[in-house]
């Protein structure tokens, strides 16, 4: 259906799990659709971790959003960056433009919190876009390489140890993956350095991990972490992260590669609403996904915050789906003249993933780990992956990953050489490059 | 085998099809091989417009050189940027170290040349690495959304129009892909803008295009471009290139995204020999392909300049094959008292495609054109790119491709919004966006 001139104009800020949702519950209702997103792709979040560990390529777990709603009529796609929402003026402000609406459905998610010692993003950055997981897969795989020339073995040390922060679905996939990545992977590819001693430290501050899920299923990922090689660290606090480590308290852990699983706030935009928000920078919305005082705007997915039976509605990718179509359902009932009903998360279950054939789940009272887990996890994330193309690429790397161990993607991209200051430090002598081929001197040829 | 201690250190600069040709030719040679790149993966270059232009993952044509080497115990790889050749010292000097050589094999390759207009580097990019494919396909796909935001039928027009200059191989393929990119992948996902009416420039400064090949060739090579929609001015040079747009003499020609694919200049190290060069910076060889003077340096690739039987030996993937092997056999033959013997190029035929079912084929005195000679380049493409895992996922795609017109590669990535005012110009009121969605004024909602 062709937007018609009179039609109500609904603003949805991000093309995420929520955004899209939202877009696609307009596609019959006679609203004119308008979705902003800085990026120009759709990204399927819960296989980041893959990017950033060399299995997947960028364009299988992203998708352009102008293609995902190629055939919606009503709904067009911009490109741009959101920098407020001006409530009295009813339009939002991008940062060469603005955008008149009449319903708003924000939907620009989380960014990560570094709980206010925002100078540790340097060092350890986080996993929220393609970008990010090309900048983690740059780091990891250029640690191997440096160490590969060092000749000192604590600095080798340190550039084979990997830190990270957090001890969320992100953080254990994360830090399962990386032992794979180190001790099967590239265990062979290197002549100086072996890779299976690569050190992989998980830190949680909490008192377990995968802390959303049962503690008995914590505890089996915990052990099944273990079994990996994963150093975990629980009940510990990072104290201060450089470029060259981290602290934990008294305690320093030197690595080359520090990465951050930690904290998630709200995204900035929230705070231009004028409304509460929580201590993460979440907006506390009403019953119905609105903000306070204003039935024109509803905000979604992870950057909602809903209590629902005395928890909050988790940060996860049904979560956003649910709340994205019930917004949009909300609004058109607004446009009918039915009143807007209440949001109800209904919880469908809980996976994550550790590595190849380790993995936790809880669907309800049903809670099993390992094989079993990992296969359930597999077929869900297949299922759900956007566009039937991505699905069989992702399906034969995963086989191909998981017969061989080899990662495809291993491809370090970017500028590293702008900065050879860290490939060797300065003012030390000779070379690892060289010392590797003058072992002896050199006598005449024949 | 592993190398021992007193074994010659063999050192190849450059992971590209000469110098892996190279490495692998000395597999079984008492040497110790070390082969250096600044890249951690060899590159199937001749598929790199297929990155540029979206069909292809970086990864798909890219494969570590580590792991490529993996099973051959005498050779090490390095992560490294040669800066000079230092033959007096008998040592390769990089940014941080060296390595001393007991016979270098130079396969640095070749870069863009602008003949002396080296400030066109930044408004026409050309395509020689993977960051030059995401970089231009960034271009190209930001010049589509920036046109839809566009207001100004003019700039608009800009937008839509995508010079290339240079009418070789990388030309013609990157001007054909561009017109099917335009016409038929984007086709319907804008909603302001018709993708359709982009506009394709092929600038090509001498009488033909993909003069390489026999007169009749490019000619068939310039109907089957014309025919799929391409604007070819043959003859005409350009005189000026700015960001937006390039100069033929008196005519100019607005143009948001110029591509460069003319001049190629042999990679730099060169002038670190101290032996000739020609016009364009390679280094002219010897018969057994040393350089004149020094029987321990031998240059291949692209960086060679060997004349046979009056023509140059073409920069192209079977001609680095060939001199790779032949250099490492040389060296090979040398160590073992034996003389080096002439290198002789074997023109096994020429292959270039267009697009769709579009292609020329020269080998020997076959020569033909169109759908045949597009399964051919397919097969021979296919066949030669590195990995079963590669060869598979391509021919998904490429299929995936043909049937559909979908590219799946259409990311994004990188920072577009570091430079609004590229998005829009400043000074300018109102913006595409706004007023998509405020062609009426609003009324009261229902």
């Amino acid at each position: 259906m062709k937007p018609a001139p009179q039609w109500p104009r609904v603003v949805i800020v991000g093309g995420g799990f929520a955004g899209l949702a939202a877009a696609k519950t307009l596609k019959q209702a006679p609203v004119s659709v308008t979705v902003v997103d800085r990026a120009n792709h759709h990204l399927f979040q819960p296989l980041l971790y893959q990017v950033a560990t060399a299995a997947l390529n960028p364009s299988d777990i992203a998708a352009p959003i102008r293609r995902i709603l190629r055939h919606q009529a009503n709904a067009q796609v911009l490109l741009g960056e959101v920098v407020a929402i001006d409530r009295a003026r009813r339009c939002v402000q991008l940062t060469d433009g603005e955008l008149e609406y009449d319903h708003l459905i924000l939907a620009s998610g989380a960014t990560h919190s570094y709980y206010g010692q925002d100078q540790w993003e340097e060092s350890a950055p986080g996993l929220k876009t393609i970008e990010d997981a090309l900048e983690i897969r740059r780091r990891v795989l250029l640690a191997f390489e440096r160490a590969e020339r060092e000749d000192d073995p604590e600095r080798r040390r340190g550039l084979l140890t990997f830190v990270i922060v957090g001890g969320g679905a992100t953080g254990a996939e994360l830090a399962g993956t990386l032992t794979i990545v180190a001790r099967k992977t590239l265990a062979r590819d290197f002549r100086r350095i072996d890779p299976r001693s690569a050190r992989v430290v998980l830190v949680e501050a909490g008192e377990r991990i995968l802390s959303g899920f049962d503690h008995a299923l914590s505890e089996s990922a915990r052990r099944q972490l273990e079994r990996m090689g994963v150093e975990l660290r629980i009940g510990q606090r990072v104290t201060a992260i450089d470029a060259s480590g981290v602290e934990l308290g008294q305690e320093r852990i030197e690595a080359a590669t520090v990465i951050w699983a930690a904290g998630a706030a709200g995204s900035p935009l929230a705070r231009s609403l004028g409304v509460p928000l929580d201590r993460s920078g979440r907006v506390i919305v009403e019953p119905d996904l609105t903000i306070p005082g204003d039935e024109r705007i509803s905000v979604v997915g992870d950057l909602m915050h809903r209590e629902q039976d005395g928890r909050l509605v988790p940060g996860v990718a049904p979560a956003a789906l649910q709340s994205g179509v019930w917004a949009a359902r909300n609004v058109r009932r607004r446009l009918e003249g039915r009143p807007a009903e209440p949001f109800r998360y209904r919880d469908k279950g809980m996976l994550a993933t550790l590595g190849r054939a380790a993995a936790v789940a809880q669907l309800g009272r049903w809670k099993f780990s390992g094989y079993p887990a990992w296969l359930l996890w597999l077929f869900v994330h297949i299922v759900f992956l956007i566009g039937f193309r991505n699905r069989v690429l992702v399906l034969i790397q995963w086989a191909w990953t998981y017969f061989t161990y080899d990662r495809g993607a291993r491809l370090i991209t970017g500028t590293w050489s702008a900065r050879p200051a860290q490939l060797r430090p300065p003012g030390r002598e000779s070379t690892g490059g060289a010392s590797l081929s003058t072992a002896k001197p050199r006598e005449g040829l024949g």
